[in-house]
């Protein structure tokens, strides 16, 4: 590097990380299903929305804190459950919990890990933690794993309700990503060793509001839904207990020509924001991005694939660094919007842009 | 091919056939009306649906099956009417049937067929058939034609609307298709050897209702019109006794720069879906598209070049080949969209698109 | 030429001529305004609005027949007034007569011709004549050309009210157009030799609805206005006398980025239609945009650049092949479309297509 | 320069001073915030609205002139602040305003100069001042900054509100500019030899509608708001003392994807146009983005870049040949949408486009 910086940006992390990879891991980590139109979406769609900021507001520092779940949190970022970060990193989550840990960043664990969650905890005891829950056959596991996560400290439970079945990944077996993944190192270490061809059996399809009232019931933390675009859905998670609703729709890699994050998210905010925590992920990239979904009506928004690009280029610095700099432009666009505070962002500084951008 | 499999969806088997084809045969098989707008714009009209997907439905394994003029049939997808399937493959029609054969498909045999509609029955009997008519102006083939449909147990007879002239076809007089497809095996050998400039003759270009109806009256078999782009026309079809109507723009291959299917299928099932069968075709590549189709009332969607395409690449295999994929493409859309079964998916599923995916 | 034939759309044409033209010639014939914006939207233009073709309506041979300012032409194509014809082809404006004269077509006669209004009409008598006027400084001027067009068979009079001053031609003046064509083929014969600078002064900038009502007036023939983009303008050219409109952008090269005409159409036709003829032009490169233009309530279309095209190709028989070109897509067009006659085109078979098909 | 002339337009210019900046110094000029979403839509956003013009109004000459803060100028062309003039001239602002004052255009001298507001008046007393005023931490300076201006023949003070924080400069990061502006001929020279990074220091980010109204207060001279873009923001500047406010995405050099020029223009007029002067920049690049500008209801418009590609072409005289293009085009439109006056343009002239023209 000279003196100039080059990694700057996000999308920068991007193109650095994806010089590194292998053409099979960039398959898993940069693809998404069938014709990749909800994945290259994603980004796009934050573009849709244009700020309309406020001046004089003499706000010298913004605040960036927010209250997740009833606590304070130093900034509204969280890093969204991402698989197989071993196929870029021996470290895996590890690397990121640190990443998370130096920035006071929330990560929300995968099921789908190199290292049991409890494992995890032991490493990397000051990362605040959530645990991502894909919902078993064999609703024993699924209870283990709740006790688990509670007595090692995490926080919260997320349930993923999108991924009843995996989607439809033309890239992923174009490149044969399934075989390779069974190669990488141990890549489901926290269920005892399965490839992921026995994982994806392990999942129990046919998950229901009921299976979810009693996870709310057997769990003494807080749960969470991810994988929500619809009001109605959003309100029935909190008739059945949910502490929280993650908007999103799995970084593209599901269901393909779904309704973008942004567009979903006011609407579930109007239906459930006064009773229960409205999350969202997909395609976040710049702190701009971050403060729309805040005026959208977000209480924080996770980041996903950022995370594995910082991963894969510096490891858990390359982590921290993502991060740092996502809240140095949060910081800078709130100043700039008027904004003092994360918390008190309002939706009056977004509307539909005019025209596309890109 | 290697252990990664390279045809994993319907564009790859495009792009595979697009090899094999002669440069003539690809004119007629891919090309479209004059500047080919809505050629283009047919497979990307599916994309300016949005799905908004619902979760936790306990679908387990979504149930395909629909109810087509009555009958049960296995899954919502049929095979268009294609038109010469001889420049491509030898076996041409029979190949497609013993493809449909396989899956349960029912196949809208062509007029305009390498071989006679008894024959193609006797040669493939296990396939379910519908005929498509072009109407002649000499009224007694029409009326022997639908009487041999009747014998050859043809379960219905879908009358092409959309056809009194052929469309501007400058593609395919750049190179000269007509010539060329006059050179190509018997090329309407139900016809009893009649070339497709001799065919164009026979067809009457003056057809009207009061055609139809006595076509209705004549038939044993329940009649859909097909190319219906109006709610009104779609209408009229009902009250001449159609018993359904198939909403299509003929492939983008007659009148260019028409409305695409999705746009004009929910208003004309809000007309008569009521009264009457509505499908549609037109660009549907995607398991999503199929799911979309249904979503705005269609009973079920045709797909017309990608089983020529699944032809070209490995015959009746391929025809077989690319319907698999698409339905297992479907029973994924379904599961991940929460609907229990094809029969049922309400329209709430999908909206228009906030913007342009591609 | 092969077998298969090379020009069978105007867009070959097109291509073709760009081929022949000189840069320079190239650069007055094919350019616009500023930015061109407006040059290259136009032909788009069309393709904003959808066809919803109606079917069964029994139509056998489409009727092209309307009624032009009370009299029955045999289609509604016109040739719009182009200048410095003869930068391409020495025989100019007489070239072109011919080829309207051989289909029927009225040839809408430059004032900036190479030959003189009563000059042209006696070497092309049975062309269909209406002369474009520009309004010089000097009205006597104007009054003489009137009373030369009346006495020489011309049927109307087409005041241009879209050129009080030249626009801005980028395009021009990056190829010193206005030396280049001084030094072309007199360029002005039909005013006595003055070259288009002198031109362009001598045309008067302060035209007024004043000056176009002395028009009327002083003419024995019927007046249209040309150039018009907006209802009141048009109500305004009725009240003061015209017997159409033309509904024009002046092909791009006047004022750029302004409105197109398809969608400047409908609202004057519904301002004025019942009490004049509204004409159309801008873009129209197929029988499909003349369709529109009908049903959208335009009476006739004119047609500019093409003519040029046809002309530049093969002369006076390329302008005939053009216009020859394009009837036999409008037939098509209205047979596809369900409409017996282009002077019977409702606006219902038309709506603003649902999305950009370039 | 050949007899046909290369810099016929803006855009010219842009390309041109394109080819003569260093790397560095172009990331000054031409770069923008994070993606440059806002810095590309910019010129684009004019092309978002249609003009539509009005004929036959007898219009000879246009008007260009306009009262701005009751004073009448010959056009409503002014020059917006840009800084670091010097990076690409060595007689920077004092070029500028030679290229101003022989064009009769206001310019609106920047704060981060490389001379001081004084001088500057002392070297070029022909040209009609503004200055901009960046407000200091230390409020002693902003208060000489106003006297100091107020005794230098300013005639106003431009209060940039939108630059509280600098933007997220990725581009100007990537080449290091702050380092190489602080290599430039002393960039602050009207601030005693400070460094941009000392500057940065220097600007309160703290800036409230207070500080305003004290300001105002302070002030001799009549203060605008530069940098806002939402109506209640708008009028708040009128109810603390404005008396005027430009609409300003500051070049799209600030928050990224914020709403554009035009589109927050009107409602901005329509809020406080009858109590104050509303001015805007951003992307003006033709006459008919200027004439756009003033149908939506701005009194006048700042150039920005533009002046700058002209002083880098050319110096001072490039500066007044950008100038004296963009009213000869301004001329041109004016004359074209039958507009007899710069000052007297109705909203009727423009409408949302129907469609992106680009």
């Amino acid at each position: 590097m000279s003196d100039a910086p080059e990694l700057v940006s996000v999308p920068d992390y991007e193109r650095a990380a994806a010089r590194r990879l292998s053409t099979r891991a960039d398959a898993y980590i940069s693809g998404g299903a069938a014709d990749e139109l909800s994945l290259r979406d994603n980004p796009r769609s934050w573009d849709r929305w244009a700020l309309v900021p406020r001046v004089l507001t003499g706000t010298v520092e913004p605040s960036l804190e927010v209250t997740l779940l009833g606590r304070a949190r130093p900034h509204p970022l969280l890093i969204a459950p991402t698989a197989f970060a071993r196929l870029t990193d021996p470290d895996g989550e590890e690397a990121i919990a640190r990443g998370a840990a130096l920035t006071g960043t929330t990560y929300c664990v995968p099921t789908l890990a190199g290292v049991a969650p409890d494992a995890l905890a032991r490493a990397v005891p000051d990362c605040a933690r959530w645990l991502q829950l894909y919902v078993f056959a064999d609703r024993d596991v699924t209870r283990d794993a709740i006790a688990t996560a509670a007595r090692s400290g995490y926080e919260a439970l997320v349930v993923t309700a999108d991924r009843p079945v995996v989607g439809v990944r033309d890239r992923e077996r174009r490149h044969d990503v399934r075989r390779g993944t069974a190669a990488a190192p141990d890549p489901a270490g926290g269920l005892g060793g399965a490839t992921p061809r026995d994982f994806s059996r392990l999942i129990d399809p046919s998950l229901s509001w009921a299976d979810l009232e009693r996870i709310v019931a057997d769990s003494p933390l807080p749960v969470l839904l991810k994988g929500v675009l619809r009001p109605d859905d959003a309100r029935r998670a909190v008739d059945h207990g949910c502490a929280g609703v993650i908007v999103s729709n799995h970084g593209g890699r599901q269901l393909d020509s779904v309704l973008a994050a942004p567009e979903a998210l006011a609407p579930i905010v109007d239906a459930v924001g006064d009773r229960c925590d409205v999350l969202v992920d997909g395609g976040v990239r710049r702190g701009t991005d971050v403060l729309k979904a805040l005026a959208l009506g977000a209480r924080a928004t996770l980041i996903g694939r950022p995370a594995l690009w910082g991963l894969t280029v510096a490891g858990g610095d390359g982590v921290r660094a993502v991060i740092a700099l996502l809240l140095a432009e949060l910081r800078v666009a709130l100043a700039l919007a008027g904004a003092p505070a994360a918390a008190a962002v309002d939706r009056d500084l977004v509307v539909p842009a005019p025209w596309a951008w890109r």
